[in-house]
């Protein structure tokens, strides 16, 4: 899946996903009031309104990113209906030719793992049949319980040949409280360690060029990028953090390789909130999808023109 | 819901919490067989399975012990049915007068966090209403992301009076991989850390005699839970590893303030999964409630005599 996700950076020559974060205050109003409409005020309603401004923004960019990062959280809020849009939206995602990038955030230990990790990536077993539960073809994985946690992910990465981004430096204004701390004996930050980590899981699990093990580090720590990028050459990095969060395409140039290639960055309400921001107000709330549109072509102009004044 | 917790382990005498965990093969055959024969071998089918185990295990320990964790992997695994049984569970537990505790492992950034705290444990607004999702009354937090992923849920349980558990220490084997890394300037691993971060967040988040913030430490490591214990005096520490993870009774004491209170101890395949061991195995199959039943009872006895003797 890191080759085929490579391939679709390569045709649309765009580093960038699309994160679907459909909060309520993102999504316009004519399309909150049709689906209380039909199905009312209830958690069927907001997953409709998810659903439809979902299909919207798909529609306007799918022929020009390689990916996109629905966040779990922004469905799992609305219960049942909420998930079951979840799965709905990786299944459309994917028939367009996407890579979806469940942003799950989960980890746990062994057998526990193994269940988010069949769960999400894999297949489960059911008597004599198997089946797949939300099916993304990577998932983003939380590192603080270690190897124990992360490796069954692994295994049913290279069962079902899917991907995985560990988190190595999020990109909050708090992630440095624990993840900054230096550690005595190498003085070096935990976040170095665990990208070693990152490092050392991917060599066994390689794609062509990079490795099926991939690293979250924000775009808005540039210079821990840098380094970064040393310390893991082969692993790809999802980057969370540009615009909205403060990142810019100048800030990315560190989480490149020189192949142009070994980094995805993320935007979420940058692109499917664009018609908010005044840039592209002019869309209006009913054109929110070719403002989403507009949003990209921009981020993909910056990051590029970013790269090649490197 | 911290003093609801308490008053339900005074009332039973037992500080422990039945870890509703439903694997596979912890099911007996012809649960199995049931539920496969009215549903199919299917998502829908393990559902089914899952939850008749899980209401008959709860049928017969419920007036014995004050809480219950259900992991939600187990149930994630299988999709939007086994959420569904996940949320059946949570509401027949409640019912039951049990203080639920879902071991969901959540942990992201700001609005994110916030989306999971009011999905799990708050009430989401649609439109001019509100709604529980999964409606747990503890929900278990990673903290690999600092205040920004932590403080979101403290909001939340302060305003739908619940709480969480945030790891400090893991029960796995490879929790030491990062958790227990030496800080440079202070010479002490970063669990301790993290306990001082849950022991401060808890501070202004108090029910009567203990903090509705509490913590995760594993019973594996009781060296570093009586270091915890000392560092996190007003924090309700959940231990999980008892039983089949290796921790005995002996190890839990220092878990424990001289007032009897302030731990709770998982164990899970070791109470579900009884039938299955040499020790409850006359049991038989069949009645795999009851081998529950006196496995929860040894283990209180084991914890009581433990916290006597100490």
């Amino acid at each position: 899946m890191i080759n085929k996700l490579i391939a679709n950076i390569k045709k649309t020559g765009a580093p960038v996903v699309a994160g679907l974060d459909p909060m309520m205050k993102f999504i316009p109003e004519h399309i909150q009031k049709k689906a209380f409409a039909e199905y009312g005020e209830s958690l069927e309603g907001a997953a409709a309104a998810v659903w439809w401004f979902n299909k919207e923004i798909v529609d306007n960019i799918y022929d020009i990113i390689p990916a996109v990062k629905p966040q779990i959280a922004m469905y799992e809020q609305f219960g049942i209906p909420g998930l079951m849009v979840y799965r709905e939206t990786i299944e459309y995602c994917k028939k367009k030719g996407l890579v979806v990038i469940g942003d799950i955030k989960r980890g746990d230990i062994g057998s526990t793992s193994e269940a988010y990790a069949v769960g999400h990536l894999g297949k489960v077993k059911i008597g004599s049949q198997s089946f797949y539960g939300f099916d993304e073809d990577f998932a983003t994985v939380n590192p603080y319980l270690g190897s124990d946690g992360v490796k069954p992910f692994i295994k049913v990465c290279q069962e079902e040949n899917k991907g995985i981004f560990v988190l190595v430096k999020t990109s909050n204004p708090s992630s440095g409280e624990f993840q900054d701390r230096l550690l005595g004996t190498e003085d070096r930050p935990l976040y170095e360690i665990v990208g070693e980590y990152v490092a050392e899981w991917g060599k066994e699990h390689m794609g062509d060029s990079y490795s099926y093990v991939g690293a979250v580090v924000g775009a808005t720590y540039p210079e821990m990028g840098k380094v970064l990028r040393r310390i893991m050459p082969k692993t790809y990095i999802l980057v969370p953090g540009y615009g909205a969060q403060g990142g810019k395409g100048k800030d990315l140039v560190h989480f490149f390789n020189e192949d142009g290639l070994g980094a995805i960055v993320n935007s979420s309400r940058g692109i499917i909130a664009a018609y908010q921001q005044e840039q592209y107000a002019s869309f209006g709330p009913e054109n929110f999808g070719q403002a989403a549109r507009a949003a990209v072509e921009d981020m993909i102009k910056d990051i590029s023109q970013a790269l090649e004044s490197r």
